[in-house]
């Protein structure tokens, strides 16, 4: 008698066995015929991130962000994102240079400048990326008032241009409007995802993506 | 002529009226009329994870699962990660005793344990966890074999039982499976999201919301 064995749960313990399937169900199930190339690859990720096959239809890039932003990684550009959970969803073994992956929230001076700015500490964090930010990859995946500040830095400062915007910040207040508002300014490469929905894993899954050809 | 100022969008940029007007939303849009107490919060703040009202009905939670999960955080159980995503998810100065964050994924001894269990890190990690699991509150956001593995450890290791399961695995291979399993067990209060859907931004949510009577 091994009872043991019989309450074993049937399931696959081998990882890449795990990603190979997940990827084909998501490109059986999906309708990614809008994109081709690392456009594609970044997709497949990021319904892979969500579980949500039907989030397909809400992914949206400009024609040149996957060129332009696996072509920033692969020159050693930096990843600027705005959550501390991005930066822990990327995978850095994945990273074609040994790309820098920078979160400056929990950096000590941000709740002063959140005070002096009168905005939130996600929006006032970004005050700390400008000497990285030319032609870095930012990935905004968590607050919407981070996304409308990179915007105001761009369109009013005159902040250095980042090679490429994945702006997926998430929820119900701000987070469509910033979406929108990235899309219409339209001077960086960008990719969002329409609505309310967006987070952490996808800003990661889409970094992860572009960062290597493997899957 | 101050062309700055016309460009400047507009935003809510204090963090506590986003949050208010946020969770005013979800309240106003979600059906939550299931839920109750510490339990309706957490099923708020997940929805607020997701930017998704229409998560609602998928979120399943034993009767006790809400009362356990609190009292033991109020105790000082510490909380079982299987991901650094969950782990950095979850907002240390809501935690109402200083609760220990740990995530063992990252251990250098992991991989060499995987190898020798034939199965992921992530689920080979949990090895890691035993001297805390008792009493512990486990959140498990991102990989099915991670809470088909506590299941075999809880059925047949005779493994110390956590005062609640977190278990929101996201993905199309064995997440539905391992949170129905979870479901099934029955043995230790459990969260479950039903489905593909999960994520690391999901569990760190209902740590969140069950760490703090404040919102």
């Amino acid at each position: 008698m091994t009872p043991a064995k019989h309450t074993q749960h049937a399931y696959i313990r081998d990882g890449a066995e795990i990603y190979r399937n997940s990827f084909a169900i998501i490109r059986n199930e999906a309708d990614l015929s809008r994109f081709s190339g690392h456009a594609e690859k970044v997709a497949v990720r990021i319904v892979h991130a969500t579980g949500m096959v039907e989030i397909a239809p809400e992914i949206v890039m400009s024609a040149n962000f996957a060129d332009a932003a696996r072509s920033a990684l692969l020159k050693g550009a930096p990843i600027l994102c705005d959550a501390q959970m991005v930066a822990h969803g990327v995978t850095r073994k994945r990273l074609p240079a040994g790309n820098e992956v920078i979160c400056t929230l929990s950096d000590p001076s941000v709740p002063t400048l959140a005070h002096e700015m009168d905005t939130t500490r996600s929006a006032a964090a970004l005050e700390l990326w400008r000497p990285k930010q030319e032609g870095a990859v930012v990935a905004i995946g968590n607050a919407p008032t981070a996304l409308f500040r990179l915007l105001e830095m761009l369109e009013e400062d005159g902040a250095p241009k980042p090679a490429a915007i994945i702006g997926v910040p998430v929820g119900f207040v701000g987070a469509a409007e910033s979406k929108e508002a990235l899309a219409a300014y339209g001077q960086v490469p960008y990719l969002i995802v329409k609505g309310r929905k967006g987070g952490s894993a996808i800003a990661a899954a889409a970094v992860n993506a572009l960062a290597s050809e493997a899957e």
